[in-house]
């Protein structure tokens, strides 16, 4: 129901997916409105269904008291619903944080993983994996603000686990982010993770990356902290945005500059593309007994429909499982 | 003695400046080698002169065991002279962990400073002050890397006195780095600082950024632990280079980019030298009783020269006394 192209989008979505007839979807929202637009789609009725919900939380509306006053919102059906078996992973471009309370009351956190983990992708400049795939992984990017060393621990497995599935990169370099290479450099806490990371035989753990490593892709999957991740995601987010802004000026102020971004328009298009990754694919969030995939707000009904595709993948490959079986070890150990 | 560009680089600069008869400077390092440098140079002796130091310390030397083991090196010299009045300021593009710690031996902490902050300059969107300055700044770098709420609100004292000086941007806007707008967003010493700085009335205290806030250049003065701005600041170093090797991609892989990107030359060149930032000034460390600007490694004699008039500045305008006097007013009012 959420989204900032509301309920059309995440029903355009599901209707293009099922006509692969690869993965069902379940629709929870206003059965009144999604029925209004079904009319209007071409789809598979036999991989896809509607469960109606009588409520919704707004994009703006404060998590916790919306859920609070409104029961039977579509955000928390469907976490219900899932933790019921009646679907296999949940996905929404909904309120960022409703979303992830809805999740906590209804999943459970998997053993040995202290706090969940909101993940992002990034485009960097190498690229990995049986896709030649240009994203990053980051976690977390501002589920967990503060992360003691049992908790970076836990994110590099999980995010291990996540890139190694989604990227189809057997081998993930897992790093984490501090203030120098050197294992001794970093607040107390990475400094102890540190120590843990590069004795587990479970990981590729490449050691500790720098801010000036993350543009270069130097490591694919990057573990911080939430407030440190939350930065650096937005940070990003707001380089593309002054790319962009540049770019508008240099077309308006010179003729020459102007052709010169015409004959780079192909580049320029690729470079756009790239930026425009946010909407893309979307966030997981990680450490629960269930997938939730969060689609940008932003996301188009091509955008949905790839989370749909990577909830899947993380699904058929067994991402949940793997993530509970390499803690286990790790707590076995520890 | 130190920097990329050796001895040489400092002495030009000294000799350069010393032409425009504005600032006196001391050369502090092997007499040998600067006067046989000095003797390739036109300079105005009434404004240079050269205080011999038998020792040196090297660029990657461990700063520690390099000054135990190296009690006449140039850096511990010429902090000591600054501290017994033989100069006002100290700038070095040596390394800069011996520098920082040169000065923490032989320069006071000032009153009501708890930690001392490594400051440093981004190109932004915005430009601000008389001179329609690009730069804003942020700190702490990397000198201390958890801050407490005190730190914080020292930081942003101290980061605002530089800015009204050397920008001459008299109401400098003064943020708090942080995962989101609101008030009660951050770590908890984050929300105990804003809270603070909020009703501070020395300060034009913004409120909080976040990351997508930092190239748009919201805030002038960016106040944050030294963990994030350090990977922060590197980050911003990263995707300059990203951009350079996508320019060369570009010119590379196609004849229609590379015209393209010829007739986009003069705005590339100006993003260049913009991106080309870190040469130029150098980056102040604040809450001593004296000044030390560190220019970075790479600096070139025009760089090492701009750090020489950037330390000036901040001498003639009182500095230092001014973070003082407005400190001491926050310590009697808490």
């Amino acid at each position: 129901m959420g989204g900032d192209h509301g309920v059309g989008a995440a029903v355009r979505a599901a209707a293009s997916v099922s006509l692969d007839r690869d993965i069902g979807v379940l629709l929870v929202g206003d059965q009144a409105e999604i029925d209004a637009e079904l009319r209007r789609q071409r789809y598979d009725a036999s991989y896809l269904s509607v469960h109606h919900a009588s409520q919704a939380v707004g994009m703006c509306d404060n998590p916790r008291a919306a859920l609070d006053a409104h029961p039977d919102a579509s955000i928390l059906v469907g976490a219900r619903l899932v933790s019921e078996g009646a679907a296999d992973a949940l996905v929404s471009a909904g309120n960022t944080g409703a979303s992830i309370l809805a999740c906590a009351r209804h999943f459970k956190t998997l053993p040995g993983v202290p706090r969940t983990a909101l993940a992002a992708v990034y485009p960097t400049e190498r690229k990995r994996g049986a896709h030649h795939d240009p994203f990053a992984l980051i976690l977390d990017v501002g589920a967990t603000l503060h992360c003691d060393a049992d908790t970076l621990v836990a994110f590099a497995h999980m995010g291990s686990a996540y890139a190694a599935r989604i990227s189809r990169n057997p081998r993930p370099r897992v790093a984490l982010l501090s203030n120098g290479e050197e294992a001794n450099k970093g607040l107390p806490e990475i400094v102890a993770a540190h120590e843990r990371l590069a004795r587990d035989p479970h990981l590729n753990f490449v050691g500790n990356v720098e801010g000036v490593d993350l543009p270069r892709g130097k490591a694919d999957v990057v573990v911080t902290a939430g407030f440190t991740g939350n930065v650096v995601l937005k940070m990003l987010e707001g380089i593309s945005e002054t790319v962009v802004d540049l770019a508008r000026y240099a077309y308006r102020n010179k003729l020459a500059w102007r052709a010169g971004l015409w004959m780079l328009r192909g580049g320029i298009l690729q470079l756009k593309q790239l930026t425009d990754w946010r909407q893309y694919g979307g966030a997981p969030i990680l450490g629960f007994d269930h997938l939730f995939i969060k689609a940008h707000g932003r996301s188009s009904d091509r955008a949905i429909a790839n989370a749909l595709k990577v909830a899947n993948k993380a699904v058929q490959s067994g991402l949940c499982e793997q993530i509970a079986e390499q803690l286990s070890e790790v707590g076995s150990r520890s």
